[in-house]
């Protein structure tokens, strides 16, 4: 049984699109309704046939749906939800996709204080942002976390996750606060640490951007993609999550200035433990399907 | 014209398999020797049929060579240039592998103070290791940047220039100094940050390392690719190229300092406007064919 019949997408961006298109795929009779405040995406998502509906307004979007999501930045989700506000069915539920889970539960409680609101977060992406950037198997093989608020009904954590089942991903349930730890750690803190160094390395003034790109087979390019990312997501998502990435950050540094140590006394020993315990972890994330096992990222060397 | 009839290849890992392979491809009539130090790694070699010769000693590997390439870790190319000096003709040319220039052009010189040294460092690689994770097209389409010492002779780095150009890449010249900063920023920098975040996230009291695989396509899956990288190695490429590489952490760590501060003062523009600037970095190796266009590296979502 369909968990939904009449799913509503407030964002059109690259997760809002992409759940658009696994709907079509997956469970082709929901009818989908989409809605985005810039009039560009609403005319592109009519243009490319992304949903059903694509509606004037976040009100008008709402009005017969029986699941909203909430695909914005996350720092936009308080204002989305509020938008929604005066027209949202008494029995819809709400969720959405946001990287943070803390801070748009305070900021979608605020604004729906009497709305069933299951937050959601699927851990999947590309650097690519807009509506034609989703692709139906977005989801496949990867994790989408629900972190219910306590009090939730189980009912509705329950469709929710069988929603995110029917796009083909492993559903996972986490108490909030845990998941803004663990996503700091294991997305945030990377994020972060690749725009520094994507900066730091573009702004050195005796080596020129031109050898930056060139020599970046070494290694720079993989920090190229994450930090081609969206800037307003990343952005709200280090603002709305500050504590626990500040803490990792901290942790990080403090890692990090240990090493600058051992390079700069000599202490090869202290390098080659880490650099052999370091190799273990990757080979786990290929052994648990969550990443290629061919070299290079399986780039093509012709 | 062949530049070279007998190639002698010191240290068979991944760079110097994957020139043996790349030899037998593009280079068919060349006869090429290979040693290394470990008994078990000259074994495959013989059994994988990666050489015409594999010899016993690094002395009787050299006799008849007319290039002699070393693809030791740096910190060992000393000792490797040591073991053919007495064996080492006096026309052949000698050539290296090494990610940092300065340290192992000192280092051999002092060992082969009369030999024709023409140092290379072929940007290339994968996080696998040893002689079967080699392979004939790993050097095309990319930079070897070759870093002959004040003095080289024309003829000699002409010939290394073209022999590589065999193997596919494109050949660069550079001074050596500046090789070690460019590569500082473009690959060591890198390497070493990623190891260190693969390292936190696994230390990590309050997430299981569990969490950390699990949730790990959320960005950090991508560092732990190139922390995947021999140990041996890269140990050797920060103690061999400290300074630069202690430089660059320091701008790496000023940058993420500021980061930090904007994270907790709320300063969303200064995050924003970063994050903006670092998207067309990505652009432009992609641009000049440095990384795949596709999405997510291309990862698949079947």
């Amino acid at each position: 049984m369909l968990p939904f019949a009449r799913v509503t997408i407030l964002g059109l961006g690259l997760i809002g699109s992409s759940i658009a298109r696994g709907i079509r795929q997956h469970m082709p009779s929901v009818r989908v309704t989409g809605y985005d405040a810039d009039p560009s995406v609403r005319a592109t998502a009519v243009a490319i046939d992304l949903c059903d509906d694509v509606a004037d307004s976040a009100g008008t979007s709402v009005i017969d749906a029986d699941l909203v999501i909430l695909c914005v930045p996350v720092g936009a989700m308080g204002a989305a939800a509020a938008d929604i506000a005066a027209d949202l069915p008494a029995d819809a539920i709400v969720s959405d996709v946001g990287s943070s889970k803390g801070s748009v539960i305070e900021a979608v409680r605020a604004a729906l204080p009497d709305a069933t609101f299951i937050p959601a977060h699927p851990v999947a992406g590309t650097e690519n942002s807009g509506p034609t950037a989703g692709f139906a198997s977005l989801f496949h093989h990867r994790w989408c976390i629900i972190t219910p608020p306590e009090g939730s009904d189980s009912l509705a954590v329950e469709r929710v996750s069988e929603f995110w089942r029917r796009l083909g991903a492993t559903v996972d349930t986490m108490e909030p606060g845990h998941h803004d730890r663990v996503l700091a750690v294991t997305s945030h803190l990377p994020h972060l640490i690749a725009y520094t160094i994507v900066g730091t390395a573009s702004d050195l003034e005796e080596v020129t951007q031109s050898e930056v790109i060139k020599y970046s087979a070494g290694g720079f390019r993989d920090f190229t993609r994450i930090a081609a990312s969206d800037p307003t997501m990343w952005r709200d998502i280090f603002l709305s999550n500050r504590e626990a990435v500040l803490d990792m950050l901290q942790r990080f540094t403090e890692d990090l200035t240990a090493l600058q140590r051992a390079i700069r006394w000599g202490k090869g020993d202290e390098l080659f433990e880490l650099f052999s315990r370091t190799r273990a972890i990757r080979r786990s994330i290929i052994d648990q399907g969550q990443d290629d096992a061919r070299p290079d990222f399986g780039r093509s060397h012709e």
